[in-house]
């Protein structure tokens, strides 16, 4: 690649970043460091975002006020429906969920488990089958595994395009009278396909079956319209981008309707529907309290309250604006040959089918990715050869990506 | 009370404080408050332990490092390992326990699940009863009676006295060839006794059967010695006398020689024998990784590293005989009617069998406890008629104990 290119790399970056309305939001974050050690370009907001000033003083407030001074008195004063509050908040910020259908607690793992159990638990006789897919991320398809094995359940396994994502005719293809639930991602972790939700959900539902959505990958840059699209059960992570930091719970959505027949296998004093009688005998708590089973994780929630109050204030549509713009920036520097030769598109290139991140691949994508990670430049490498780009519309800035896209220009150069 | 037992009791407290081996841990901790907001004394550190001034900055640290810089790198540098580095480091320091058994995950209902499930799994055939006893903490008897549901196991309940524990001849005329596992508390959570841990572990194991001891009310007050006592599972939370915070996860121990035959059933990519490789297929990890699930909750492990660092400097003996101390003294108080007429002890009398809190009842004692939050004083009151004094060793001051059963005994007088 020639230095023109190069300079219409980041000029075209430049200009990007002088027109985007969510500028001043990058602003808002706690630095990536400073002099050598600053991360120069941090594109794996989609694996671990980065924390908020807000948040840093939201921790010290917590620990010099809610907990180190209103100490015990502090789950009376507010604790005791933090989950529920922020699942609320949650729903109608990034989800399209009335209240009263979303909680924080656990980790994705744990909610999965307990939803999939819930599920299986409630389906009518004879519907035995849970419906999952090769290309989903890990921690999905083990569970479902697991579950599927305690419960007497059968597992129908999709095998997508791994470059694209689960389509609706492949779903339609293993539906039958024998589905119990449907478990898929809505952005793929991998290509960063979405999925059609609408369309797969009421495919689902003709079958007679339930659909659970993995909202990992989606959560605060996609938006989901879980009500209007009458999705059933949905979980999600709270430190890709929505920012709660490594480890911050997860949530799970549990529509209305479902919500009285639906009993998850937990049974913990949280859950209780009056935990502090103490009594004996489980009795499940009315709406998603019958969903949480310990103590809500109080620390590990102050980022992503911060990072809903800032998606509310932008509007999620602004937010899936500029990561459309990040990624489409992405997809004509691949296309104009000024991330490199050799490097190719493994996402899929209409941006209405492209979540948050972009994956290209190279032959040398391991080597590259390990150089760049010693100048600051951080990606995430992905077997067999892919880099994927995690841009996160409130931090990453268009700079940031051109500069690691130059970078691998130069290294794939010095690679041949 | 006269006004001079009222200067005995401070007198006392004041000799006690200046005396103290451990008076300069208080000043390591966050101070409750300023003016006349602040706390006069906290009596609930076995309910929510106070934040230390080291995790104040250990968490800014972590906000603006390991998280905010180094960002996703902190996974592969330490966070990885961080809940069984973390483990390890209690198991030494606190739990009588060799490393390679001890993790960090989850909460305390999550983890009780997992082990109770993974020991009921095990149980050769024809054993097929769970032990509980009904006055253990809610969670452990809600989590007993779905995992005997689910896995078509028989609760045997024993019932001890509400103001004891759980004695070695009530175990020993339940178990059978029909047990096992056994479940029970450490510390009685209401009344503080402590149960004879190694003549039940052994009667547990002559009936062929495990047991599984809960040890929130103890770890960080009260030794365990698991190893020594060949204990095969503990659970217990880090938010008490560990000071982790609110919601802090919790942490669970597998003796190394079951660790190969038990199986947890929540499958996640955390537990995976290797977790980055993202293949087909769950294949349980070694050791105590194939015990968590979900990512690792970094933040929420920051405060229990720093108790178990200062409890390592100054030893658990020495927690353990200020605690006796801080007990001894409400006892005595008790004796010579310094905390009210009407008042009595509930907690054991004899220091070897009593915990790190001291419950004493009153008919009033929810009117009372409601006038003391008023007035900045923090006890916990436990239906029908308790009042729980949680006395953390590293926090609590004689001086504020003693103001507590001094303004007690003013209000059962006035009561009157």
């Amino acid at each position: 690649m020639s230095t023109q290119q190069q300079n219409t790399l980041t000029e075209r970056a430049d200009q990007l970043d002088a027109a985007d309305p969510l500028r001043a939001c990058r602003d808002e974050f706690v630095p990536a460091g400073q002099g050598v050690d600053a991360v120069q370009a941090y594109l794996d907001g989609n694996s671990l975002g980065r924390p908020l000033r807000a948040t840093r003083q939201r921790l010290l407030d917590l620990v010099d006020g809610a907990w180190g001074t209103r100490l015990i008195r502090s789950w009376d004063e507010q604790w005791m429906e933090l989950p529920f509050r922020l699942g609320d908040e949650l729903g109608r910020v990034c989800l399209g969920a009335a209240p009263g259908q979303v909680c924080f607690a656990d980790s994705t793992t744990v909610l999965l488990y307990k939803l999939l159990r819930a599920a299986t638990a409630a389906a009518p006789a004879g519907r035995d089958r849970i419906v999952v897919d090769t290309e989903n991320f890990p921690t999905d398809r083990y569970v479902a595994e697991g579950v599927a094995a305690e419960a007497g359940f059968e597992l129908v396994w999709i095998t997508p395009d791994p470059a694209a994502a689960v389509t609706a005719d492949q779903v339609a293809a293993v539906l039958d009278e024998r589905t119990a639930v449907v478990l898929l991602s809505q952005v793929a972790y991998k290509s960063a396909q979405i999925a059609d939700l609408p369309v797969i959900t009421k495919l689902t539902h003709d079958a007679g079956a339930l659909i659970l959505w993995d909202l990992c990958h989606s959560a605060g840059v996609v938006p989901a319209d879980l009500d209007a699209n009458q999705v059933d059960l949905a979980v999600g992570c709270s430190y890709k981008f929505l920012n709660g930091g490594p480890g911050a719970p997860a949530f799970c959505y549990v529509a209305t309707r479902h919500q009285p027949h639906l009993r998850q296998p937990i049974q913990g004093w949280m859950g209780h529907a009056d935990p502090f009688r103490m009594g004996p005998g489980y009795q499940a708590g009315q709406g998603m309290r019958g969903f949480i089973s310990g103590t809500p994780p109080v620390l590990a929630m102050a980022g992503v309250a911060d990072t809903i109050e800032l998606i509310d204030r932008v509007s999620l549509a602004a937010v899936r604006e500029k990561s459309i713009a990040l990624t489409e920036f992405v997809v004509a520097a691949v296309d104009a040959g000024q991330a490199g030769e050799g490097v190719r598109l493994v996402s899929p290139r209409d941006p209405a089918i492209r979540g948050g991140h972009v994956t290209i691949a190279h032959p040398d994508s391991r080597r590259l990715c390990a150089q760049l990670w010693t100048e600051g430049i951080i990606p995430d490498f992905r077997e067999p050869d892919g880099i994927r780009l995690g841009l996160a519309p409130l931090s990453t800035s268009f700079a940031e990506v051109a500069l690691a896209l130059g970078r691998i220009a130069e290294l794939t150069a010095t690679a041949r």
